[in-house]
């Protein structure tokens, strides 16, 4: 049994980290149209002042906001207009006390000028003079130049995977191309002389290639892009080349399968020989999740996941997807739920515990069921909304408690 | 001004999802491989049973439970061990009182036993003998045939969005090809003289196309396929020429820019001039957000957005996004966080408030921060993490209210 040998999630994530810390993803330009959900690979700076010169936050006329002074309804203050600001356009006037002009919403604040009054709290008695029925703070209704964002200013950090806001801001400073980290690169083999591709006849006993498919999508979901995968038999010199072959290829190998103790002895073997540091830990303190293999092969990563597809998810997003963020220093949240627990759901010490739990929302209020599959199938498992992780150190989780729930 | 005929958002939505209740999306057959979030288009029925025979959960033999009745440490009960079951083997062994046979987790369940005792309670004094130290009860550590997934059964509903572990299921069941929702198709139009290209050099008082790309980033994350998208000028001519062009192509036309009293009203005459039923309403209570239009232009679904970039995609996820869950009968969750606020936010009355905010997480608790900016540039929402919506009814949130925050 490997039991003593296993090592937290914490310090598997720790170790790959660690060994991989001055791995470079490197970047590429994309057009703006393809960069949706891309992470941006520099601090994207503004080249430019938001907004560009003071603006009106209101319909309203632009004046001195020392001539509104004690304006009211009964006493207003009484102001010629000289002009009228038009949207989109520089403005020449220039205002002096007891003098305003009409600017609209986003219109440039004449010079001289420091307030807007909103138009609702004036009345016009004719084309030239204004009744200003109440008086407005120095700087009232006015965006300053740079208030937004200042010249030379991050717009966008580094890290950040791009939404739609994102998107809009770099248009806005006239950005069509952008630098985004290159995607990381995965070869994905599954091994088993039990494994049958999707579309084989099944005879009793085999099992057909889930993870080539599973982790597939679990790695399109992180951000990788999967270049390959193949199927291997339990055979040294078929595994070796395909890993070789992943290597050639790819930023990072996933392997799946081998379970047994001599599949897995030669799949270390065939990772050493390959050169690199080869094996840096195995085994990992995680339910589900059969021993886990995790390697440098020729100086990139190689993980030996479970066969189990609810283990290799499962041990793809506690060890792997860190790795992925520490990639692309990632920045922007992964959303969770916080639900209240509806069942107790005990777990056993020693592991950090990977529960799936249905969701559902009343009230207002999200309750999280914990979905109590005896066999762990990936059918199972497709019926559930996310996952809560249990630690190692807790013994489970009670009725009413609060988690937080990672979407699947 | 169209105060007087403004909608609810509610409203806005129902009209909506009533005049094009009827509208149907089709379907498209893909490979597994490219079915990750993509959403199925009928119920995934399952042809098999999950698992497809009695299984054991755990390391150990197969017993008659009445056999181990009564059984410790000190008083054992004595079996004969008559075979091994393999993993991913038939087994023709039978079970019989005072009998056992070894079955590794995942094993077939021998014919005549009704439990397995694990490994851990037993001892085996040799090849042919084992001690039982433990009781077990009828059916412990056997999953039954069907216990997971019954034969045609639903697994996956119509409607989900496919993620990783559905992906799985549906390679676990033999599913190569899967018969998904055809992606809604969109065209986007930004209307407007003083709209320039992304690269064209910006005189003053002229806007960016902000918009073709924005909204292009928001209908892919809300599962739409950006067929094309345009700038024209002020010109009913042209307008309509782009308007119907879009409906050849798409099943949605999205406008955005027209603001002025005049550009809108011609942008009303382009859609009603080419048959359907027209305007359906126009000007909804939501900020920020300018007058929306929505129309039935031949049959599909035109909506004249604002043209300020940051009013545009907050109708379009109020407005439009509910319509395409309704396309797509979409069952899956939409992640949302709820969170702390740190401050108050008064919110005018009278319209639905979109508050943009800022996420933080501190000692496992979220917390939002409204931003506030006044201008409502794009460059300033792209600096938030999600938005919460104050209601109309609302006067606006306090400190310390828990709100739900939907991330962008």
């Amino acid at each position: 049994m490997d039991f003593f040998n296993t090592i937290l999630v914490e310090e598997a994530v720790n170790i790959i980290k660690k060994e991989f810390k001055d791995y470079k993803l490197g970047y590429e330009i994309v057009d703006l149209n393809d960069a949706y959900e891309r992470v941006l690979y520099e601090d994207l700076v503004s080249n430019q002042s938001v907004p560009e010169f003071d603006r009106s936050t209101v319909d309203g006329y632009a004046i001195i906001a020392e001539d509104s002074y004690g304006a009211s309804d009964t006493i207003p203050t009484i102001l010629d207009i000289i002009g009228e600001v038009k949207m989109g356009e520089m403005t020449d006037i220039v205002i002096s006390s007891g003098k305003c002009a009409y600017v609209p919403t986003g219109g440039m604040i004449p010079r001289g000028a420091n307030a807007v009054i909103m138009i609702e709290n004036t009345e016009k008695m004719d084309d030239e003079t204004l009744l200003v029925q109440k008086p407005v703070r120095i700087q009232e209704n006015i965006i300053k130049r740079g208030e937004d964002i200042k010249e030379n200013e991050i717009v966008i950090e580094r890290g950040r995977k791009l939404n739609p806001a994102h998107i809009g801001a770099l248009a806005s400073l006239g950005i069509s191309k952008v630098k985004v980290f290159k995607k990381p690169k995965v070869y994905i083999i599954s091994t088993g002389d039990e494994i049958r591709g999707i579309e084989e006849k099944l005879e009793f006993g085999k099992i057909r290639d889930i993870n080539s498919y599973s982790l597939r999508a679990q790695a399109q979901k992180s951000g990788l892009e999967v270049v390959g995968n193949t199927i291997v038999k339990d055979d040294f010199n078929q595994l070796k080349a395909a890993i070789e072959k992943g290597l050639e290829m790819s930023d990072i190998v996933l392997l799946s399968g081998g379970s047994s103790v001599g599949e897995r002895d030669f799949t270390k073997e065939a990772i050493t020989s390959l050169g690199g540091k080869g094996i840096l830990a195995h085994g990992i303190s995680i339910k589900p999740g059969k021993p886990t293999l995790i390697a440098n092969a020729r100086g990139k990563l190689v993980v030996g996941l479970p066969g189990h597809p609810v283990s290799a998810i499962t041990v793809f997003m506690a060890v792997v997807e860190p790795f992925i963020e520490q990639l692309y220093s990632l920045k922007t949240l992964k959303p969770a739920i916080f639900a209240k627990m509806t069942a107790n759901f005990p777990s056993a010490p020693g592991k950090d515990n990977y529960v799936f739990v249905n969701i559902k929302k009343e009230n207002g209020e999200y309750y999280a069921t914990p979905k109590f599959g005896k066999s762990g199938m990936i059918t199972n498992l497709s019926k559930a909304d996310g996952y809560i992780i249990i630690k190692i150190h807790e013994e489970g989780v009670n009725k009413g408690d609060l988690r937080e729930v990672y979407l699947l």
